[in-house]
This record gives structure tokens, sequence and C-alpha cells, in this order.
């Protein structure tokens, strides 16, 4: 044979070894787990869609970042670059097949052709969790339990999860004039967490003057606690006139006190999502513990998810969990637990020619509920107590000659120590209770 | 707004509705739960690769299929079109960090570009599970007994597991002086079920001569039991010499009979698989109830997984379920469990600001292990009934005044009877068990 080809691939792509895989699917069956709990459904769409349904008929940055080609029958195809545009056509495509409200979640991986950056990749997994047909407060609450639920479960300690209403902040923007400058401005203060506050009024300044940008900072840096926030965002932006804005901010307060998680929330008013397409209410999550790393869990309320592709007028509320992101902040954290394997034991091999014996032995081990894995090769005993503890088991089980019939010799791995002279049945009862208490743990 | 972009899909393609991902999803755990138990590990891999590696040297009728770009940093790209050419280069680029024997699973989507037809796809799901670095006959039959068992859990009544040894049938073509004509003669056997006997014939002959070809059907049409078909193979592969490729074929049979699974195993020396690269054992499955379906679980041995991107030869076996096809077959036999939701149960919404209060009475139910939705918006009684049926729900809960202390109502959808005046312990109790029951039926 020739030369070999060199192994490797692409820049901001990665392979997964199994235990960051299984890592990162332990996390992903706690989330899902939490999702159908709520009763949320999954669906799936395509990789590939005409280009021209990806981007719409803007594009601007996403058209730089996206995988688009020709494909065989020279259409303009491309890899999705999200999971939320692929649903409002999906929504308006099978419009008469589902019922609405129609609460989804959507866990797939989506592909951005954009410069890596630490942390950042080409290739990654997004954790979506949408409402769309309810305009209502409970529809915009719901996503904050769930937010709340599913990273809850995770492990990565308390969460500190920020909300604020964009329709609000549009208002005080429309009160001082300056709702015309609005995607300048809510740019501007999306940037004011990463380049300070100097920076940022120097940003506003340039579309809205100085005496305005000092009037939409003050605005987002109003402090105290939840009511003492809403209040004066409500006097200042519609002063003693109806706002329904504060009164949907309000009435989901009360759902949070009502269902005695309101601890878990806080209004921030410097939350308003660069994103042009919210339009009611915006979320937000941080790690109490690791801020620094950015939101792990965001979204929010628009108006008309489907409105490219259908006429009728579909509001929707939905949160993304960014699962790579959390995934590394867990890991700073030292909080997760990457195991090598599922299984928990597996069965020597002492004779090659046992293979079927010692299949059904493990066999009686997999009935009882505990994952064992057979070793297929002859080997010293020592290579294969060494190899047991790299795939991180708890027992290995050394076999008697026949197999199903001898006494056995269970390996409590950790401890080094060996039970001699058990029976299939004996091992099985001291495996069970250990196996299923480090499973919930 | 002006014109809408009309929502649709690329040809080949699908968007799967919460039924049908629910369904699918409800297989893909069942398999991986058989991996798990087996001590099987999960790996990932990117979607998108570059060509080199994917396509290797050769091409051919892959090159058609495969969707290939340029990126914006024009590099050569494609997406996958299998799991096992990205499997050979993660071996190769990982070997250091991997022990041998390795056992991963890989379930993961790939693209084809090629010509959709009645049941195929552009984009379809793979279910891949290998041994690599072992060459024991240990490991052919761990691969065997995963077939069986993987598609036993998933309802898809009895199936055939067919196998034959690659090897053996080239020792024959060998020992009839064909063997150089092994390309020809493999993929002209593997459509023998396609285009009957005649039509296998004449395309044999052209590469064989007649007399040949008539010897390679009398080969591959030995009928008998295992033990006689394995004797007849032998004897016409090798006469009275030493026969390896028996010797292995024997040792998995009393494998089999020593684990007591002998019966779900056949031998069938018309197998050959089409592909080039299998040296050793090869499988394929039919369902019994549908055998015109074509195999749905096919694999077998490969001397050298990683040869094109190391020089390190390392063996491997494994094989891939057809998930797609499964499907399709399970649909056809009227055994696709299509539930609408994972949810057994729903709060019904009577007053809208109730909402947090909903939510801390679905939390009981969700807490006792039953997945409930909270109906967001007011509506008639009626009109959630009839949501909640849609829904497949079992049970909708009509909270009293005060949702978490006044009494409560269960109504029974199936049954359409009403449980008044229960407390929210009472209703849990009266739904746990039959909750528990369903989800194990």
């Amino acid at each position: 044979m020739a030369a070999f080809i060199e192994p490797r691939i692409l820049k901001g792509f990665r392979d997964f070894l199994p235990p960051a895989e299984i890592a990162r699917r332990d996390l992903l069956e706690k989330i899902e787990a939490s999702f159908r709990s709520f009763g949320f459904v999954p669906i799936d769409t395509p990789a590939l869609e005409y280009t021209e349904i990806l981007l719409g008929k803007g594009g601007g940055e996403t058209e730089k970042q996206v995988y688009r080609f020709k494909d065989n029958g020279d259409r303009d195809v491309a890899l999705r670059f999200d999971l939320t545009v692929p649903f409002a056509r999906f929504v308006a495509e099978h419009r008469q097949e589902i019922a609405l409200p129609f609460k989804r979640y959507h866990i797939a991986k989506v592909w951005r052709g954009e410069n890596t950056q630490r942390g950042r990749y080409r290739e990654f997994t997004q954790c979506d969790f949408d409402i769309v047909g309810s305009d209502s407060a409970a529809a915009d609450f719901e996503i904050l339990l769930m937010m709340k639920n599913a990273l809850g479960v995770l492990g990565a300690g308390e969460v500190s999860i920020r909300l604020n209403h964009r329709g609000l902040f549009n208002r005080f923007l429309s009160r001082i004039g300056v709702l015309d400058k609005s995607v300048d401005i809510l740019r501007a203060v999306d940037k004011l967490e990463k380049i300070g506050r100097d920076e940022t009024l120097k940003l506003l300044s340039e579309s809205t003057g100085t005496a305005k940008a000092e009037e939409v900072l003050k605005f987002i840096e109003i402090k105290g606690s939840f009511d003492e926030i809403l209040n004066a965002m409500k006097e200042a932006a519609s002063g003693n006139e109806a706002c329904p804005e504060a009164e949907r901010l309000m009435l989901i307060r009360r759902f949070m006190i009502d269902s005695g998680i309101a601890e878990n929330f806080v209004l921030d008013p410097s939350i308003t999502r660069g994103l042009d397409y919210y339009t009611g209410i915006v979320y937000e999550t941080l790690l109490k513990e690791m801020p620094e790393l950015g939101s792990v869990c965001s979204g929010g309320r628009y108006d008309n998810l489907a409105a490219l592709y259908s006429k009728e007028a579909i509001p929707g509320v939905g949160s993304s969990i960014g699962i790579d992101r959390l995934i590394a902040g867990l890991e700073h954290l030292g909080k997760l637990q990457a195991r090598p394997s599922y299984a928990s034991a597996a069965i020597a091999c002492i004779k090659e020619d046992k293979g079927g014996l010692n299949q059904a032995l493990a066999e009686k081990f997999r009935q009882a509920g505990i994952p064992c894995e057979v070793f297929l090769d002859e080997a010293k005993l020592t290579k294969q107590f060494m190899l047991a503890e790299k795939k991180g088991l708890r027992w290995l089980i050394i076999p008697g000659e026949d197999p199903l019939k001898s006494p056995l010799i269970l390996r409590d791995l950790p401890s080094r120590e060996n039970k001699e002279g058990l029976s299939v049945e004996e091992a099985v009862k001291a495996m069970s209770a250990l196996h299923h208490e480090t499973q919930e743990s």
C-alpha cells in the first residue's frame, strides 16, 4: 500500500471520546427528562435546507457564517445555523397537523462557519424549547420554570435567571423619543457587560446624542428588589399611563410567588438580547459560581414566529440551553462526572472457548439490571484487572471451570478485594444494592 | 410585508412530527439501553470532514452520492455518508487514548445525495456497533448476540439472523480457481434474492464461464441444518485440508449452543455482503413476518479497519441497525407505538391568573413521576377535554378555586368519567399505579 492519509478533523469540529460523550449524554438525558415531564414533545428537522428558507431575505452577518453550497441537483442549500428558523418553517408547513399551543423541544447539532475562538465551535449542539400559539403570561412563566427545572437537575449549582421585557424597554425608548434608533441601542446595551459603561455610553451617544444616551444608561442601571425595579421601570416608561408590559411582568411575578420559586429570578433592565426578533419577555441565565462564563440559557418572546412563511400570526416564547458552554463551565468547576463506561462489571476471560458460557453468565447480571461487559481475549489476570480499572468498572467477575455452575470470584476493583466461592445468585445480590445506589448518586 | 417564502423541505429529507419522533426515540433508547448493558460506549464525530478522509483515494459510486463542497476557507469538505469511515479515522487518530479491544456504538445521521426511492432518504440515521482490536471468535459472537438482544427489545417479532464467513467463500473460490474474479462474483451473489437464480447465473457466467458459475451457485445453495451446511461448505472449500474459517464458524456455533440461543441463527452460504471490506464473518437480519423488507441489521468482520490512516493493523467486527427501514417495517406490521406525548396528565386552565398555582400543582404530579402538562389559556372545559384527548393524555385535572388546597376533579379521558372531590394526594395515588403500569407495557 502506498501513502497513508493523515487522520485529522476540520478546525472548529470535535471528536467526542467515550468519557466526554457519556458526560454530554448524561446532561442531555436529564434535560430531556425535565422537558418531557412538562409535556413538551420532540420534533426533528433536516440538517440541510434550501438556503432561501434558512436565510430568508436578509442574511447579513448570518450569511457569512453559513455553510452554503450547490447540491448535485444544483439546488442552493445550506446547513442549519440554529433551530429557530427551521422551527418557524416547520410550524408554517405543518400548521394543520399540530394543535396550538404547541410545546416542543429540539436537541440537535447546528453549524456555523465562523472564526473559531476559545470555547466556540463550528459544530455545536442546541437544546431549544418553545411554546408557540399562546400569548399568555402563563406561557412566559412556564418557559422560566422549565429553565429553572432543567438547569436544576444538572448539578451546576445555583443559577441566577435574569429577565426583562423588551416591550417595556421599547416603550421607554419611545417616551424619550429614540425608538427609531432601537436596533443600534439594543446592540449597544447588549455589549454593556463586555465593553463597560464608558464604551457603551460612547456607542449609544453615536446614535442618540449624549443626553439621551445617559437616560438610556440610567434606565438599564435601575437597582433594587424585583418590585422596586419594576415600579421604577414602569414610571420611566409610561409615567402614570397604562403599561401592559409592566402588568405582564407583575403577573409573572405573582406566578413566581404562587409557585414558591420567586427567589430564583432577577429583574434586570440591562438584559435586552441583541437579536431583533424578541418583542416581549427576554431571559438570560448565569451560573452563580461562574458568571464570567456568560449566559448558559437564554431566550424570549417573539410576536410572530412564522412571519416569513405564513400569513397567520403565531406568537411564541422559548429558550435555549447552550450545552457546550454549560459543559465548559461544569468542567471548569470540577462538576462534570466523566464516567468512562456505562458498565459496572465485566466477566474475565480465562479460556477463550468459554465465550458462549461467559456471555450466558453476563446475561444473568444484565437481567438483574447490572450492565456487564464480557472480556473477549485470554490474558493474564493482572492485565484484565488493569483493563477493568481503566474502564472505570466496579467489579471484575472471575468465572470458574463452568462459568454458569462453578463458584466464581467477585473482585471489588476500588478496594482490590476478592470475594471467593460465590454462586451467581450471591454475586448478583452483593452487587445489586451497590450498583443501584451508585446509579442514583 | 411583501412576498412570503414558501415553506418546503428538500426532496429526500424529512420533518419528524412528535408522534413519529417519539416512536423513533423510543426505539433508539431501547437499542441504546441494550448496547450499554453490554458495556459498549458511545462516541461522536463531526458531520463534516475533509473529503480526502471520507472518500480515501477511491471514490467510485460513493463519490457520486456524497454532499461535497468548498467551505469558506476553500477546504474540500463533505458530509459523512456512513459512520464506518469516520470511525476508522477516529481509531487511527485516538489510538493512544483508547484501550483495545474497544467496543463502541454511534447513533447519528448520515447524508447521501443519491436518487430518492421509496423508503430511501438522503438523510437517515445509522446505528452502528463495533468491536475493534480483537480477532477472537468471542467478538464475532458478541456482535451476533447484541444483534439478537437489541432487535429483541423492539417488539418487531421474531427475527432470523443469517450468517456466513466471507473467508470460507473466498477459500472456495480459490479452490475452483476463480478467486481473481471475487469482486464481480460477490456483487452478483449479493443480488441473488433481488434478481433470481437465472439472472444471477447469467451475471456470474459473464465473469467465470457457465461451468464455474454453476459451481458457485451450487455452493451458495447448500441447504440443511447449521452443522450439515457447515460440513458441506468445508468439504467444498477445502476438502480434507485444514480450514480455519470453518473452525471459526464451529466455535461460534458452540458459543450459540452454550449460551442457549442457537435457534436464532441460520448459516446461509448465499450471504456475502456486497461491500469489499468484509473478510470474515458476515451477518444479515430479516424480520420473519416481513422478509421482503430486506435486512434490518447487517455487518461483518473486517481485517484492518484503519488501514487507510494508520500502519497498525486493527481488526474489527461490527454491525449496523437500519433504523429507518426497521421503522418502516414496524409501521407496516402495525407494531409501531405512536404516542403523541410523553405526558400522562394535564392541569386544565380555569382562570389564567392561577398560572403559578397550576404549575405548583403540576409539580406535585411530576414529583410523583407522572409527567404533567399545564394548559395555559382560559377556554371552555369541553375544548380543554378535546385538546387533552388530541394529545393522547390519560387524565385531565380540573383544579378548584385554590389549586393547591381545594378538592380537584380527576377526569379519566378514555372512559370520560370524573372523580370529584379528590385531594392532591388522593389523585396522585389513583394515578400512580396506572401510570407506571402503562409505561411498562
